[in-house]
């Protein structure tokens, strides 16, 4: 048999009729936890990429697009900054976003799987660039609803960066109204609460107004924003939630003040591009409009 | 063996290590013209497509985002639309779009395929809604390149919907100086031309920033604009060029103001829309700031 | 986006993990009869492929394997062949390797899907090769169950050609005892009744041996033999059934002096051949002679 | 996006237009030695598989039928056996199988890449059953050419368990008339030489005839034999050449006699699995007899 150049594939299931596949060039590491399917491998185009449950997580080629995204926005609309809450983001680079700011004085990262985070600290430290080590990081090992519980600190960021809620997840229990009611007890008041927030495409953005729609219960203002993340096949979105400030309002100029003040420069956000990721479609901000079912 | 639910499958290439994978539900076509291989498929989740040479080139489900994508900018920056020119477009929904304006007087549009303009027709009647019924319509089945040697009109907006200038494409010739020079003769003082013009992704905007590269030296603005489409599977890019308007500068009032003046409804386009098409992420506007090689 | 060579694939499963993907260089037809999923297609390796249901039923490149297989061990064994039941076999290659014959006086096939037979008329001729134009031939478009209730005729040989009986397929009703018991009844005293039998790979032969099992109860021979379908990716069986003879002790002269006689050669069969298709291996003689259950 | 049950893919390419995927349950090694891609996977039909360049060299689940084919009919067919020489077999089942037979004094492997007789202990504990450990084994990690050029001894059979010799494989400058020529130079008078000896399905014969033909320059007898590998996707076939023994005419009840004498039990192999082997069918048989082009 001829030999094959590309013998292994990653192949990513969007419904049963839709793949995408992935040359593996390399299988760094491949086994489980106790919560879930892990995988590392590179891939000629995408450089290393994270898969959870058959589910890519991030590139090393565009992680920058999404974890800019999910971490700035939020931080650049508020004026106090001093606490993060992370809620998942087991790779480490939400975290190395948000150390990023000077003004964050403690990141506190909630993440269950602390295989996740040992395999990511080991095979991806592109991903955290140090960020583990840096003394504002306070990482906790566990389930991110008994810290909710028991927490009594309040946060003018939390960041949720948790696998979707799928049945099979460990983030099933996870999007619910008795969560965002604990979420938000531990919002600083005028704090701002983002999550990624599955696609929003064409075809596909009905998970994602239902979160809007359920978190419109508990916040004021709840603002969808998305980009398109190649790794992810999708346009990616995002919800931006707040009492205070609607997001989409937010000038370039601040969105570039804030920037100017973070360690290390932007690869993807600045001022223009926060007007691309607010400004929506036609089509997406009516279907946003519309009324409909909830979590 | 146990019967297999989706048994054929339309796999697109991207990169020898990057592949989708659609379903096929119905062929509803598939032959040679005297050109290229073409095949008008159907798939659960984008519905109809039309496949050029392997290469998607609209899907039912989403071909609004890029047809709208394609004329309307370039037609809302204008002040005289009376005549345009459209070269390639074959499923007639590019002359759907224009002709949706009625300040087009006459929309001139050649296709070097006539086989796909007539299974579009059958196929495809979705796509140009009865637009090449229209007595505005001027359709011309032959070479766009001898067609802009010997035609002597000028035109308010040319949109080129050609197929990519790979090797073997009936595009191939159409790319470079002395086809833009040809063009731009073509255009009336002021006008506009439009292209689609590759992919603008993260991994791969090498292509785009030539094309735009190239077209700098023939307009005074040369403008890039992209939006994902989820058949293409990436994001699409699009230059429009001018030597009198900076399409990014168009103010969302004013496209609205363009817009109203539609027959029916846009699906994706509007003065908000505009805002996010023409607003850069930073990585593409430092890609597109770059010296390099051109055609 | 490159041009993909080979962009649409006919994808066979044989498990959830186990697939064959061709490359089709053509989709002759492809829709739906009253009763199946039909496709006919080309592919670079194998030619021509009927396709029913996402099963491969036969290729151009190696049906004479198959079809050989499945007709001549049977009449080579038996005294008489001037009558000859065909149940299914729509795309007339059984038909065409038993009318080869010159002893066959009759041959009646009973087809359910008339436009598998129609089409296999149209885009597949070198399969019948003019066999349904045979004086000899009689078609009957219907179900092989109300066929055999109504039917009082004798035959000699009786073949079975049906898809597996899955329980959406038309031949899922076909394979019990009440329906060998008709097929018993329709047999002249010492004929022989063959059928395809599902794979008997090492893999994967417990349908195979249930199917022999279950026949053991009305034959007093139940023989099994096999060969590889390359088309099928796999081990493809077969069962001659007779009160009166043991395929599987026919000498190779005897067989030799029937293909003889046969009009025009056979590609795979002769005396040898029947003598591998007869020696099971060690695996498959255990599996056989074990106890289970029965249809 | 869903969780997808198969995310990653053993593809197995038999043509650019041929393709095997095998769903990967695990991935228990995956990396380079100084010679070839070396992959050890799990899948759940097959169970563990050897993947050398992206070429599947055996499976849990029918390594016996190769293993069995590849050794015992030569050792069934001598009448001494003292010495064996094993050219290839990393794995340590071909040694397995010639170690199973109390003949043998002593097996003499040799192997170029010791990475993957490391793996094949590690991770295949099952292909080598011990034979690594049986003091009658002598393992020379080396290459096969630089030892037939400087060993003296002689031996009563050979076997050739060597990849196929693609441009860059390992085996590439292994198969020509001076190897064959050092290879028959270290045979015992009345020795066999049995090697394995790539395809020979009705699609894809024409590199085991060419074989064939090459060793019939060396050989008084070169006898063809195949059987269906499931895991290999095909038929495989093998060579036995010898100048005083023709092994297709070897009885089955001396192929039973010499098995009886094997430790342990065969699962494939024996009398009558010999007839199968040897009978090659009419194709096959046309095909070795026509002249063509040699090594």
């Amino acid at each position: 048999m001829p030999k094959t150049e590309h013998w292994s594939w990653y192949v990513e299931q969007f419904a049963p009729t839709e793949q995408h596949h992935h040359a593996i060039a390399n299988v760094l590491f491949s086994g489980r936890s106790q919560y879930q399917q892990i995988a590392v491998i590179e891939t000629p185009i995408f450089g290393k990429m994270l898969v959870l449950d058959g589910d890519t997580q991030s590139s090393a080629r565009d992680e920058r697009v999404y974890h800019e995204s999910l971490v700035h926005p939020a931080l650049a609309g508020v004026s106090e900054r001093a606490e993060v809450l992370i809620l998942g983001g087991g790779e480490g680079a939400t975290l190395r976003e948000t150390l990023r700011c000077p003004d964050v004085k403690r990141c506190t990262m909630v993440d269950i799987d602390g295989l996740v985070v040992e395999l990511s600290k080991r095979y991806l430290p592109e991903w955290s660039e140090g960020a583990f080590e840096d003394p504002r990081a306070r990482v906790v090992i566990g389930d991110a609803l008994a810290f909710l519980s028991e927490d009594r600190d309040r946060y003018d960021v939390i960041v949720s960066d948790l696998t979707e809620p799928f049945p099979d997840s460990p983030s099933h229990t996870l999007f619910n109204d008795r969560v965002f009611s604990m979420i938000k007890a531990r919002l600083a008041p005028g704090g701002t609460y983002a999550l990624q927030a599955s696609t929003a495409s064409v075809h596909n953005a009905a998970l994602h107004c239902k979160m809007a729609r359920t978190l419109r219960k508990h916040f004021a203002f709840v603002t969808s924003y998305f980009t398109h993340v190649p790794a992810f096949d999708t346009d990616w979105a995002f919800l931006a939630c707040s009492d205070r400030v609607d997001l989409s309002a937010l000038e370039p100029a601040a969105v570039d003040a804030y920037c100017a003040r973070l360690r290390g420069e932007n690869f993807f956000y600045d001022g223009i591009t926060h007007r691309r990721l607010f400004s929506l479609p036609r089509y997406l901000r009516r279907m946003l409009a519309q009324s409909g079912d909830t979590f």
